[in-house]
């Protein structure tokens, strides 16, 4: 795998990953002003949870047309200057969090805790000793990316080759150890947001990757679970002696959770206790490359169009509690039957209490049943 | 308020609450068949939380032809055989939580801890303690309603007069009471989902309550908060002193939470720490009706159509926690602008991690800027 660096017009990075060495990248001829992120993280007094106020980012590009597509090589609207790449990776010009971004004003009403400015980690402590209910806000300190999987605007992760997959695994491994290591970064988000059911306002196959400069609240609730003990080998030992088994190889098992939330919902995990996706070896790599792509054929295959998901590697923090969070992926989508989405509506969004229609393990067994002929495309 | 008590033909209870006496209850012509829910909870073992799994909720009604509203008086195809009615309750034949549910099996593979078949928190408690990342199953016990505002299809909340906005105040009160008092039952949730944006599968003006069988992941996370400190008030404190509150009374004050996760979110909270709907007295009652009216009115006149929302009012347990939690109402929608949603993609389904484009200060200003003509209708 070949890394190649430059920047576009307005000072972002670009990061192209290919297979053979010897790319020489093209200028960003666009001449873009430099982006203005303002990204502040505020800690909900009621649950502890971070939330990111972005006002930036609701002037975004909304599902161009195909013509105009920022994530295909080239041309005047093109984020990627280069006329074709394999795997490339680019500072997003609508981050969610961004070291760019300036300090944040003192709150001047009386909400204020004298936090701001902080860290947002400080302003997380800031508020869990606030006496008066107040909220403590903190620059949105980090990094979000985009991650293009292929030039070919029509193709899929799916559909693509097990050697593009592999660039793309090592790209994803390469952005964590990066990113990972940016002061006041805490954990390394990498997911692929696909569908327009799920919101995507983009069709170019891509994913994305946030640095959060917090531990994010899903991944609090595991280290707290995990405290004391092996909570993903337990996890792990107990599904693969169960019914929801979906796919395995000799280093890693996917399987429908017992308390999935979601109509589809597959996991993801490593045998080998890793943090992250930078820890995987070579072996683990290169299953993992088979693996995923099979797990995706199964997905599409499951109804007559592609389906909507969302696939989420979750690491482990890169401070406190590293040692505690297994990497794992989780896989999840809203359609829970053709044509029928599964909404979160009061018991999910207003009380984080799933419900879920799908049995967890009529679902893997639908997963396991697909044809190898389905699942291979 | 006068309640008047009937049973629909599959022994499903419905409740009539009139503001005058003589309601005489029409029976139900149609001979259903008896309902058999069967739900199913599970503890998620990463995370804690509760996750309840529905199978015979897969084939519910899902918009049906006006002609055949369920929730219209009367009729051949009516959930409420009398001709016309002021509010109406009854037992949701597509239940989440229901206490005739059958025992759980235990499970048959290795992810069963001994825990199956015990009430739902039994299960969460032999989760915890199980040794091998095993699942605890139990009864999905509880009771799921359906809360029928008026009979006029074409009607909603803030459409109402006020004095029938009171009738659904005294109507959630004492359902509130009722179903605390079911055993096993441990948070009582009344909600009312609104817009096909939101997932409502009937437009006849409705809400729901859940008597969950568990403390809700969201409700956890607030006693986590607020042990050892008067967390409600301190917020009611701060953000009373701050520049997001929306309108105010002697009893309420509603305002856009420092940390609002979405485009549009408002908090109503009580003066006087009470934990339940039930615990409210006749003036908090009456400014309710008033208030909470004002700001369903205020909200649909954000845009040129109705705005969809969840409007939840999260009430303490019933149990252990009781004193900590103040009853309060979260309202929020996912427009972020018009002909725009707010999707929850990877950040907040996967991470729990909410990115909000709209600055809670802008919002708090919309909405105090509706004029009362347009909040009046």
């Amino acid at each position: 795998m070949h890394r190649t660096r430059a920047r576009l017009s307005d000072g972002r990075e670009i990061i192209y990953y290919d297979e053979a060495p010897g790319r020489v990248p093209v200028p960003d001829p666009r001449g873009l002003p430099p982006v203005e992120p303002r990204c502040e993280v505020r800690r909900d007094p009621l649950t502890g949870d971070h939330v990111t106020i972005t006002a930036h980012r609701n002037a975004r590009t909304f599902l161009p047309p195909a013509d105009q597509c920022p994530l295909c090589p080239g041309g005047p609207a093109s984020e990627i200057p280069d006329p074709s790449y394999e795997v490339a990776v680019f500072e997003n010009r609508f981050p969610s969090f961004d070291v760019r971004t300036p300090p944040v004003p003192p709150l001047v009403d009386g909400a204020a805790d004298g936090a701001a400015d902080g860290a947002a980690d400080g302003a997380a402590d800031g508020a869990a000793d606030g006496a008066a209910g107040g909220v403590a806000r903190a620059r949105g300190d980090g990094r979000c990316e985009v991650v293009c999987f292929t030039d070919d605007h029509a193709a899929s992760m799916a559909l693509l080759p097990v050697s593009r997959v592999r660039t793309v695994i090592d790209a994803w491994a390469d952005r964590t150890a990066e990113l990972s290591a940016i002061p006041g970064v805490r954990q390394v988000f990498v997911f692929e947001n696909r569908g327009v059911e799920i919101g995507v306002t983009l069709h170019h196959p891509h994913g994305q990757i946030y640095a959060y400069p917090f531990v994010t609240p899903r991944t609090e609730r595991m280290l707290a679970m995990a405290a004391g003990r092996d909570l993903f080998g337990d996890v792990l030992k107990a599904e693969r002696a169960g019914s929801r088994v979906v796919v395995a190889g000799e280093h890693w098992t996917a399987y429908v959770p017992a308390a999935a939330r979601w109509p589809v919902e597959v996991h993801l995990m490593p045998h080998r206790h890793v943090p992250d996706l930078a820890a995987l070896d070579d072996g683990e790599r290169a299953e993992l490359a088979v693996l995923y792509r099979d797990l995706l054929r199964r997905c599409d295959a499951l109804y007559d169009d592609p389906l909507p998901y969302v696939a989420g590697w979750h690491q482990a923090p890169t401070g406190a509690g590293r040692d505690l969070v297994r990497l794992h992926l989780e896989l999840f989508s809203v359609r829970r039957a053709p044509g029928k989405i599964k909404y979160l509506a009061g018991s999910e969004s207003g009380m984080a209490a799933w419900i879920n229609d799908v049995p967890p393990e009529a679902a893997a067994a639908r997963l396991r049943g697909v044809t190898a002929g389905e699942a291979s495309g």
